[in-house]
């Protein structure tokens, strides 16, 4: 591999917005949902999380042509009370779906003090952060969890039986940023995992195991033959605990809605194997959002913010580092930054790119 | 130590919790108040979580005595909401003021369809799986959380700045047992480092770090100098995550109830030094209550959690292992032997109710 193969390649967000939204389009999604799913779609490249950006535009592009997602779906509420609803997301993108469904928790936040909704027939809906934002736009206290295809294997088990089932929740300061908590709950990043087999580099022990459900150190065994390790790893170090909520995130998403949990999820991707048996319809999300007056002054609340992220960062540094972060700060620096300069993209991302505006004629460059 | 020193003394659960009601009882606690309490410490014992049942009984009896904690406290809700309530628990004991407010937050999701209440001005209110298991009685979701004292490092720090912070939550089955998650959000219990300390034994990488934030395997650095550190352990194996997880707990708990958060939770025991600062009252609860027939059939809700659990457990199993478990379903084990046989109490703990007893006047023997 040469250096020119491997170095990115910087592209204004504006563009790479404007782009997936066409693409959309060209599907026959509505301008208003194509706009919507291209600005989940950037969040992503904007905060750094490069693996759920315009990098995945290629697979939505694939379920598209392949029909296997729905241009044009219509939302139902199938059941609701005062603080909660469940969705049935109509086989929609996730990234149109997803942003329609928060609303509604949003707005009976708004009524009833809190809100609560449960997303069946829904597909990958992007980060998981970004729907804590759009709360956070409005003072509230977002909530976001969403099952995905399987990788990860329950404590003690040795085959894919869990999603990498993130779990986001922000909360909003006053002076300050916020603290925006976005997690998956397995140990590593299957990104990670790639990127160690593409340099032929050993992963650390408590991310994998190998087809005989020992620990492995290499990629390619977890891959090919097995599974991500939940957070936490093993037994010893907590690794009950991540399974735990990955259950927990799998139930409320899935088991609450009528989706497809645990290993009957569908894939994400059209490369990745239909599961043989279906329980529900789609994957599953579960939004929630809490009005902060409804417990506290807010402005009080704010302030308190502001002063646990202080006092976070006062702690005492562990060797070799600079102390503390609070959780979303990086992702905000990436921001700054990414919206000046640009969003790297990786040379065999801007292929995929290349191709999809070769097979819909959306011009990209 | 001799053999006789360490063995186990077996009694009868109810005479345990007998025992208990008539130590708070003697302490000015109303009867019915000092009966919940007791039943609150007779479930840890019962599900075999022996560090939070009646092995804690002198450290509230101590509480007690140095006028501490408030026998008689009426709650008040500060502020509320059609699904949600802030409630102040005037100093009661966590024991008490737990139930009282989960028994709110229960009675907002029958009229909402959800309903969620943070908690001030309380103390330590047991284990967290006790509430989820009454709001299963109703045939609710249920969800608890707690802050405590502080133990645990934020990632990349060197000194404790955050509790265990433990969520619990619980999802009822048709045929089969309910699936009950109760964790703490660091890596390994404060109770394990003691065990291992008393044993002069090694502990796990991963589980704490010394005075200098550095790694130990000495579990009295830990406890003189240091801290427990996340779930995930370090940064490699998601460390931020368990860090993310208990700033949760702990916002939602204290910041939003107004209770003292972080490193700034009152002790929960004499002996434990007092911050030197608050920043609120007491420390805070998080209860939360879900109707289920609000998103979905109950009926097909259990039934495809009794599904769900099977699925877990058909898992091919990790070498040396049975296989997954479901969460919940060893404290079942453990309740349905104790409740029969009794409970197993470790001779020093056995001291210490004789103390309790003979300090009270309450005959324990």
């Amino acid at each position: 591999m040469t250096m020119a193969e491997t170095e990115p390649i910087v592209f204004p967000s504006e563009r790479l917005e404007e782009f997936s939204t066409r693409v959309f389009a060209h599907f026959g999604i509505p301008e208003a949902d194509a706009t919507l799913a291209a600005s989940v779609l950037a969040s992503s490249d904007l905060r750094g999380i490069d693996s759920h950006g315009v990098a995945r535009l290629h697979a939505y592009f694939e379920m598209l042509s392949a029909n296997r997602i729905n241009p044009r779906p219509e939302l139902s509420v199938l059941r609701e009370s005062p603080s909660t609803a469940t969705v049935d997301g109509d086989n929609g993108l996730g990234l149109v779906v997803g942003p329609k469904a928060n609303e509604i928790a949003m707005a009976k936040a708004e009524e009833a003090g809190t809100g609560w909704v449960s997303v069946s027939n829904t597909n990958h809906y992007g980060i998981a952060g970004y729907y804590v934002l759009k709360a956070l736009e409005r003072d509230l206290i977002g909530w976001s969890m969403t099952n995905t295809t399987k990788l990860v294997t329950p404590l003690w088990g040795a085959e894919r039986k869990l999603g990498t089932n993130p779990i986001a929740i922000a909360f909003p300061g006053k002076e300050e940023p916020p603290i925006v908590i976005d997690m998956a709950t397995c140990s590593a990043a299957y990104g990670k995992i790639e990127i160690a087999l593409r340099k032929e580099a050993e992963i650390p022990r408590g991310w994998a195991i190998d087809g005989q459900g020992e620990d492995t150190l290499d990629p390619k065994q977890m891959i090919e033959e097995s599974s991500l390790l939940p957070l936490g790893s093993d037994r010893e170090r907590g690794g009950h605990k991540g399974y735990g909520l990955a259950i927990m995130v799998d139930v409320l998403c899935c088991v609450l809605s009528g989706a497809n949990w645990g290993p009957f999820a569908p894939p994400f991707a059209l490369r990745q194997e239909i599961p043989d048996k279906q329980v529900g319809k789609g994957i599953g999300h579960f939004f929630g959002a809490m009005r902060i007056d409804a417990f506290i002054d807010p402005d009080e609340f704010k302030s308190q913010i502001d002063e646990y992220r202080r006092e976070m960062q006062s702690a005492k540094a562990a060797p070799g580092t600079n102390g503390p972060l609070i959780p979303g700060d990086p992702e905000l620096e990436a921001e700054k930054i990414r919206s000046k300069e640009g969003i790297p993209l990786l040379p065999a991302v801007v292929n995929d790119l290349r191709d999809v505006s070769k097979q819909t004629g959306v011009p990209f460059e």
